[in-house]
């Protein structure tokens, strides 16, 4: 080894020690007789002194040195006169005798510091940089730390890890697969996978009883914020158990993770039915740190000449606690938010609630001060308390009204990223209409099982069929979802019918895990978890481009490699392609 | 849960309980008044009892299940009166009250044995059922074991897990890519990496300090037997280290998984340098279970009107001992082996010695008694041994031997799968001469460290350079390699210089890397292991194929899911390609 310490372990115990350290330049001082330098490795940062004194040749030397040279160091631990305890060798420094140089360095491009001065688009090209920096480095560190306790809470319960193909068969249901081309086989495409989810079904056919695996995934999207190209999931599936089973034994799992990686113990999760999660926040991952659930009007404030409720077909609101003495200015604010085209609102209704208990509502020329009260009493609404009202068509109203949910859970600090709540969304839909292709699609995907209570209405009433599914729920993201499946042949065949697959389409895409289910398949079922956005969760952060070590940027592309590129004509030629 | 316990894990002090069960129907067997099943899951097989004369419905249903069957079982747990000694469970059963079929089979197309009626093209096309069977199953566990304690090793000694990206940007260097088209960026193209290389080199660069990943790579090559497009690499890099230090450090986790994986304590790891053991084996990964070393005669046999040897750069051969006695037949039999288009020797000498201390030659109208006596003080033989010897051009000819050794240590049982004989061979040359391309190329690759000593012949004497290489060779099998990296960027461009690569093809293909190694990289290097290759070689089995879970065939298809596949025109549309 070069050193005999990391720069992160020295303590005052090791005083009076001849020690080598090596590690970058992270900051040099100059005080005249005496120069300091903070040497930084991965595991943390120690001061080197070097004493105009008593060796000013070493001295000189160090002076020279620019940041981010790498430098090796020998010399004595001695205690510091000036302790510093933000750092845990904040207790001691280094004398140093020798000194080399292993590397130097030009100037960052930006400050290697907590808080960088570079942009986004200069760290991400210089992104071997960038993870210099505590904030990236930290959150590869949790990243490795929460694929470990992942691992090993799995294998405890006897999970078994399996690898499945990245070169496999393209799908066209769903989104659009990365395709790569084989020179072996010309005209003809391996794909890159999605999920390992028929794979893990025939792992369970196979007999492997509980499979898990944290594997990358590909999806060839349009980018929104924060979604990649590829991305990493915790897969697990697991035979011979129903729903209960999966979420008790994943719900230990997170639990695990929140007690090891954070030291947090989580409350047992809540669970909601997906239609109660609408009904109540206007999404099926509802942000549950904060209560303020939805309050239905629709028919409480008809009749009383106000089209834009009259004509609505639902009228919900919020009540945002202790909001009353809201300013003209900051209602203006929100009333600007809900009509943002994203969120798609054509005006909103307010209400106050004064401390007197008398009611002020934009709305006063069509609602008495005892409608008013109806409303009140709707809310349970308490005097100081402000409502938030829109109306409109169902589904859009609800998803504004999300949106200004969570929007007043912002503002009123409700929402804070080192607090969880986690819980379970169950029921889903087994299928939704898709009005442009004129076909039910699959909610989750065509392996879901049906509830067998809801089995008899495949054939009438499809759009009521719920499924064995099920989503984790935490902070209003979701981060994981999943499914007991159809395990049965006749049962995934009728699927199949319901999707508009004809009989060969079927055979020609998914023949191998129907030929399957011919030999004797168990009853199994699973969940996936986005181990990407579980982590960025964890690191208390929204974006997950920061919890990967080389993220693409919203075009797809990497920019510190600059990739994808053209190849050459040669290889295009051997693969039998052409370029457009 | 569907069940109780396990197929595998009731005992004697389980008797009098009640369980349920839930397997596969492995084998039934009808004695009249009763009719037995043994129940199969991952973890064992138990005993079901179905009585005529106490259950007699229960009994005639049970009669009726088929090879593969699905059930859940409930019943007492009771003692065999016929005790099973090979069987965990043997000396138990259940007396079944409860009978439940959770889903029918097909007569499966091979028998689920550990020694199977099937084929390996129709197991490879119903490969779910095939991992039903002992021996995959057994070899997939192995797998997953082996992971487990790889990263408990490296976890261990601070190693951090990081994912490197899957898409990255194809390299004409070494073998070839795959490449995926992007739709985002027509035209333009990913690759799947060959290897982490630069990432891992780049984490160093970004002061990650130790990397691990268990990665998959991949590689379009004309795929030879046992060649998988895609593979899986235990892949890991360390800063502020010399060779020596990767050498123990790797030495000690191949310890740890013999300990942990096989219970066996290997001897510390013999070295042997690239040029010894070409001159001792003829090749750069000697089987070295046994001995049998090459022994030259070049000067010793010239001049005695041999032809033959006469006009031979080399003359070379082995002393197989106690093989004096080989009979004409057997002795006909290895000169055809040598012969063989893929061995290439034009033919074999022999000389046996005799147990009298006689010697009797192919060549004894050349050689005197005398002459034969020298060869025989050259090989230090006993009386008994068998000499078998080669001539021809130098490099051929100890390939050849080198084939002749392994056949004679296969035929004298010196190569037991399950004794394990490793070793580091070392200083690699740096750079490979092709005389097609009429120039250097990496033996390693682009990256690695000539030794310092040797640097000055970079100029003058390239193939003279020695490389900071090392492989790890177990049992004539290289399960790993890796090297000391240059972490200069003179001395990168430099060697990119001897490697034909213009600078505009260096920055254009490795300009990220150059450009990092500006900003202080420090000393750094790794090795990489064939996960696949080392999991075989503890599975003491030659096919990779039978540790990977749904591997590829010699045409690079998944004859399972049938992949690849043709893809539909609006897609090729989409990507902007056309297929020629």
């Amino acid at each position: 080894m070069l050193r005999t310490h990391t720069c992160g372990e020295l303590r005052i115990n090791d005083v009076k020690n001849v020690v080598t350290l090596c590690g970058w330049l992270q900051k040099s001082r100059d005080l005249g007789g005496m120069t300091f330098i903070d040497l930084r490795d991965r595991y943390g940062i120690t001061q080197l002194v070097f004493n105009m004194e008593s060796s000013a040749e070493l001295c000189e030397k160090a002076r020279k040195l620019g940041r981010e040279f790498v430098l090796k160091v020998s010399g004595i631990v001695s205690e510091r006169s000036n302790k510093n305890k933000n750092l845990a060798t904040g207790e001691i420094e280094i004398i140093v005798n020798e000194l080399t140089v292993l590397n130097s360095s030009e100037t960052p491009p930006f400050t290697i510091e907590d808080n960088s001065d570079g942009g986004d688009d200069l760290r991400a090209k210089f992104r071997y940089l960038d993870i210099r920096r505590n904030p990236v480095k930290n959150n590869l560190l949790l990243r490795a730390r929460m694929a470990t306790e992942t691992r090993n809470f799995l294998s405890n319960q006897k999970f078994i890890e399996v690898e499945t193909p990245v070169l496999i068969k393209s799908t066209p249901e769903g989104a659009r697969d990365f395709v790569v081309p084989s020179r072996m086989n010309q005209g003809q495409f391996y794909a890159l996978p999605q999920s390992p989810q028929t794979f893990k079904q025939l792992l369970m056919v196979a007999g492997m009883d509980r499979y898990y695996q944290i594997v990358k995934c590909f999806r060839d999207e349009d980018l929104r914020a924060d979604r990649q190209p590829e991305f990493t999931q915790i897969d697990c599936e697991m035979s011979f158990v129903d729903q209960e089973d999966v979420l008790q034994l994943f719900e230990q799992m997170v639990k695990h993770l929140f007690k090891t990686v954070k030291g947090v113990d989580i409350e047992p999760l809540q669970r909601i039915t997906f239609s109660e999660a609408i009904k109540q926040y206007g999404s099926d991952k509802p942000d549950t740190r904060f209560e303020m659930k939805f309050v239905e009007l629709t028919e409480l404030v008809k009749g009383k000449n106000f089209p834009v409720f009259d004509n609505a077909e639902i009228v919900v609101g919020i009540c945002a606690k202790s909001c009353a003495e809201y300013t003209r200015k900051q209602l203006d604010e929100l009333t600007e938010f809900v009509k943002k085209p994203q969120i798609g609102a054509s005006g909103l209704v307010y209400a106050r609630v004064n401390s007197d208990g008398s009611i002020k509502s934009s709305v006063d020329k069509f609602y008495t001060a005892d409608d008013l009260q109806e409303w009140v009493n709707a809310f349970d609404a308490k005097p100081g308390d402000l409502l938030l009202i829109l109306a409109g068509q169902n589904e859009e109203t609800k998803k504004a009204l999300c949106e200004l949910r969570l929007e007043m859970g912002t503002r009123l600090g409700l929402r804070d990223a080192n607090k969880f709540s986690c819980l379970w969304v169950l029921d889903f839909p087994l299928l939704e209409f898709n009005e442009e292709e004129n076909r039910y699609f699959a909610m989750h995907h065509p392996f879901t099982s049906p509830k067998p209570e809801d089995i008899l209405l495949l054939d009438t009433k499809p759009k009521e069929v719920r499924a064995n599914a099920y989503d984790m729920v935490i902070n209003g993201v979701e981060v994981g979802g999943g499914s007991i499946r159809i395990f049965n042949k006749e049962l995934q065949s009728k699927m199949f019918g319901i999707l508009g697959f004809t009989k060969e389409e079927a055979q020609n895409q998914f023949g191998f895990l129907m030929n399957a289910f011919e030999y004797g398949a168990p009853p199994h079922g699973g969940i996936a978890f986005g181990f990407d956005r579980l982590c960025s969760l964890f690191g208390g952060e929204n974006s997950i481009r920061d919890f990967i070590a080389f993220p693409k940027n919203n075009s797809g592309r990497d920019v510190m490699i600059d990739a994808p590129s053209a190849i050459d004509g040669k290889q295009l030629g051997e693969l039998g392609l052409g370029v457009k």
